[in-house]
């Protein structure tokens, strides 16, 4: 079973799964973390110990996503990053998670994530620029 | 000066803001809109046109960041690509979004947008490669 954890500064992450669910419905094991100005990083570290205490850590895969690469709440996930089967990816927005939750189960996981990774970064997109050049074409 | 509109399905885009402000304090004109499953897009659409009021839209500009490409609310959005001013990037994440907030003003506006694009895409990383990466250079 695959688990997924988003996690960010305030409740940003929180809601990022509540878009998800409006758009791909609540079929996935999908919990959220958020450190806020008054909760401590140790609090948030035992958050994160919960989530990789669902299912099997033996046999089940955890994602988490965070908000940026040197914040505070992506150091204290990266406290994690030589567990088995704990993946973390940060900078983390919507099209990469829709891209990670309807991945293939087929595919080996680090090029599944290396995959999502890469839609998540086409997904960033000047629209003006897009347009324009569509209308040029 | 520069206004800021993050609009995305449901509240993502709202605490998205608030995390903004949170990390790097209240200093900018920053907005947000929803789509929620009860409200239409007439409304959304709405909202954004408040959005384009504020300030000199002679002078100023209009950054809006949306969640992904093909949903309704970057679509709501793209009705305005043609106004002066208004810039419209899709796929938001918060390297994107802090790097926009900190642009220099001096840049080109197109420039300085690809510039951040850029950026947003390179803050999305796989975090256990590149502590591997690391350990082994």
């Amino acid at each position: 079973m695959k688990h997924y954890l988003f996690a960010s500064h305030g409740h940003f992450a929180k809601e990022l799964v509540s878009t998800i669910k409006m758009i791909i419905g609540g079929d996935h094991s999908l919990r959220s973390v958020s450190l806020e100005p008054h909760t401590s990083v140790q609090q948030l570290e035992g958050e994160i110990d919960e989530f990789l205490q669902l299912g099997d850590m033996d046999q089940d895969q955890y994602f988490i996503l965070t908000d940026v690469l040197g914040g505070s709440v992506t150091n204290t996930c990266n406290k994690k990053v030589g567990k088995k089967n704990v993946y973390i990816i940060t900078g983390m927005n919507l099209p990469l998670a829709l891209e990670l939750l309807n991945a293939p189960a087929s595919l080996d996981v680090r090029e599944s994530i290396n995959n999502c990774i890469e839609q998540g970064k086409n997904g960033i997109i000047f629209v003006n620029q897009m347009i324009e050049e569509h209308a040029n074409s």
